[in-house]
């Protein structure tokens, strides 16, 4: 199976890629965490980028905030899917990156999740894979009907609640 | 070679879609457009979404404005990858759709691309293809190539006309 | 007299919904409070807006946060009356929500309130109720004079505190 | 049948307002139009408004923008349900109007429709009526088909019109 | 001397009344501090305005919050200034008072300050006394020179705390 | 009766400005325009602003766009009541200017109404003059009167235009 | 004298750059124009940053919109100061651009001038030259006499415009 | 070498002022840190932006928040390159200082970097004076790298974390 990389443009977006590693490992998918600056390593990230194909990976997670540029940058160096989530800032609420993430120009496309949406990052990269996986494109059907059932759960725990007070 | 859905909310979304038909022609990847609406035709997407994967989908791509539940509304009735296109609308600009596209809860990712990105949306589907699909990997290089010749053309232009001036 | 549903979009939502409980219990109208995901459980959605009108439901109000598609998924399905209210999020503070919910195409409105405003959510909820029912009208003008009451004595103190000082 | 008001606060509020006299006409719903403004004529407003009950309206639509305290006024000496439409403005697209509609105070709610959305307001009105009224229901019912019905007609043409291509 | 009214919309909104309260009693400006509500109690809000001028008020302060009505609803009942001072809540920053209180149509003009910025509510309203009060704009003036000494202050004490060090 | 001035940061801001030059010559109040820019002649901005008390000037209105610093400038070197006119921009809509002109620290108040709301600017600035000046404010009820007249002219035109058609 | 380079990430964005243009030329300042895109060609921009200094440039003005990520990805591959210009878009008026181009983290400053601003990037520009160049720093107070000359002769006109009326 | 002056606009500014002060201690550029304010002691303001250039600074660093007029105010007065630092506000985050800062018109520039982004305003006061001081660029190189090192070495750290797991 292909790999995903999950690099963060900084180490205090590691709580962010946390949500990320969660869902992969749930889903035994490989995974790769890097801390790769646009800003302070570009020249790694251009490497890395350049060459993710190659090693084996199939879709690349960018997790940066502010002028988030990490997510773009690495989309103008492979030709894999790259998935970016920006990260909230304590001034802006997120809003700048995740315009600087998803107003990307034609040709370098930017699969852009929610604001601190690492997790999703994760659900949209395994789809990715599952598209040629039958195998993960069942195990994503069996977590959709989890989740379902998590709802139908707290569905009778709260309509329960009320129901017994009348 | 898996089909693309490009599927609009409206009939008045057509522009915008064009765009993504456009680069999918020049790559030769199949496609079908379809207009559905999550509000008006609910049934009839999520019944088109639910049998996505088994009449050969690989992606779909979903176009609305607004209060843009579309591409959400699809990506939770399959387990394919759904890309999201939010279109400007003549008040807030698109930031309302860019909204109801991007902010999905954990377990349902909507790819997010930008304001009127239809192009980029499609862009996004061929690297999903080309994950597992070398020729068309190679076919997004040379794309890319190319685009940096139009872009290296523009530079000679606009550099030499100061340069003569002087 | 008809019901009112209460549909939360995630259990995370209930503190938000019990300002929506608290107004109806105070005026006796009958309600049923529920967890459903127009994302993770849709057909449940579906199967309850198609529904609603034929178990008594008079009016139905939809909470849900982010990319807040609840209200007007279930307004595709149901002619009822459908009141959205919005989630405050700690990221964008509800516009996100209120955009999403608030923007929707022709033929299928959603009776926005405001930011985490379920508690006015009931309040419409019963002036639609009593549009006809007129012991329900008369109620409600009790509870205005009531509010106008709590108003003037709050306005005899904050008064009286300065004139006092004089 | 309940009357439905259409008030809107400046006569260069027409154009958005014949967006909804167009839906209350198809539906056969009687309406009257009204142009009275929140703070030129503000003890019309609330004569109107305090009466409006007794003149046999069952809802009342309020057409505003920029401080647009239109809905919010009537809401304050009414207890029919008031409909709110932010009109859109020159400078801030409407969100200004958008804010002072939506973001009521807890007891006294305005059922907030989108940006210049006159003609939902309409059809929040209508299934405001027809919670009570089972023949305007079914009206509401066929509507949606004919909306449904066109959708699928573009969805056949669009379809069409690259499988030609093929 | 003309007196100052400080409205407020609710009674929550007293921390931020006391900021112009202090003011006033610095500039030893007559003032009554008041509860009235747009929406909850428009007719004491409708009388009082009404009357102002002619029980000496010389300017009407109004402080509200989300869609704040309060200071526009005064201006069109009364031909004194008046001052709209917006309130911060906890979702859209104030953002939503803001443009609801200044974005008011031609010829009912509401004098807009800073979000929660009752205390310069206050310095506007002493201006526009002292308009015709020589005296009251000497106490301004001394006042403006105090406000400039505590910054001198301040900038003596920053910028010895540097030079020292070296 | 003191004089109004008013002060447009450009030229180019002269049609905004001559809507509160229409104003003030209904209401016969004397007034002077000029041409002054805080950024690029600041010091006679400042020469003005010391003097304009002494020169028998009762308000200034200040018009400027993007980062607004007129109105805020002139507010810092004189007691005057000062109001703010934010422009109107092509980007931005005046969200800029809004903000840059009323969110001025406490003892520095900006009086600021809408954006391009120069008409209102020069309503509030007879406002102030009438605090002082009973035949003035008399004039200003008249025009108030005017104005309802108007709605209820339209009100008129409106209703009957619909009641003649059934 | 160091040259400055005018660099744009599209051909579109030339008239924005013509700005710059016209102020470098008025100041014979020595220039580059080129277009490049961090996106399409982002070699050929590092290669071009990290030249920079040693092919004589002084400053370098990036020129993008949207997801403008240029002047900060410039600005991490040079130690020369960056100014960045952020292109109005059709959809966010430029605040995409504003909050990709500002926003930049610790140690890679970006100097941002306003929305199509090049103009002033070129003033800004001039600047850092004339810190170490009294040549260059009389022109620019030269240039700020003449538009202070060219405000205070529409000053004069305007202001005649309304004497002559009375 | 030229000197840096650090301006703030309040006292309460000095935590974020703080931020500049370490950068330039840390790279031995020489600095004054001032409070003045472009509200409370314009002339002050004034003074020192006219005489800074004969005093030996080489730029000047301006700190403020809300309606942040300083860095634009002593833009007017000098030619010197001036940087703005808008600080962020506790209900619109900053955005209103960062607009009042940015969007100021042709011939004025600011230099503006981040929210609070003190820090980045030093390092790019450093890159100006570096353009004409091969020492300092050198010693910015040397800082570049440092930076880039810590990203290396937390990606070891991150990268090592979850290889240990498998």
């Amino acid at each position: 199976m292909k790999k995903i990389a999950i690099i963060m443009g900084s180490g205090s977006d590691l709580p962010v890629a946390e949500k990320a590693v969660s869902v992969l490992q749930k889903l035994n998918i490989p995974f790769v965490v890097r801390v790769m600056s646009a800003h302070r390593t570009p020249e790694a990230v251009a490497s890395f980028a350049r060459g993710a194909r190659d090693e084996g990976f199939g879709t690349v997670i960018a997790i940066a905030g502010k002028a988030a540029h990490l997510a773009g940058f690495i989309a103008a160096q492979t030709r894999l899917p790259v998935i970016g989530v920006p990260v909230k800032s304590p001034d802006l609420g997120g809003l700048d990156a995740l315009l600087a993430t998803v107003q990307m120009p034609s040709g370098v496309p930017v699969a852009t999740v929610a604001i601190d949406g690492a997790a999703n990052a994760a659900w949209l990269a395994a789809r990715i894979l599952a598209a040629a996986d039958d195998g993960l494109a069942a195990r994503l059907e069996d977590e959709a009907r989890l989740m379902a059932g998590d709802v139908e759960a707290k569905d009778r725990e709260v309509r329960g609640k009320w129901e017994e007070q009348k």
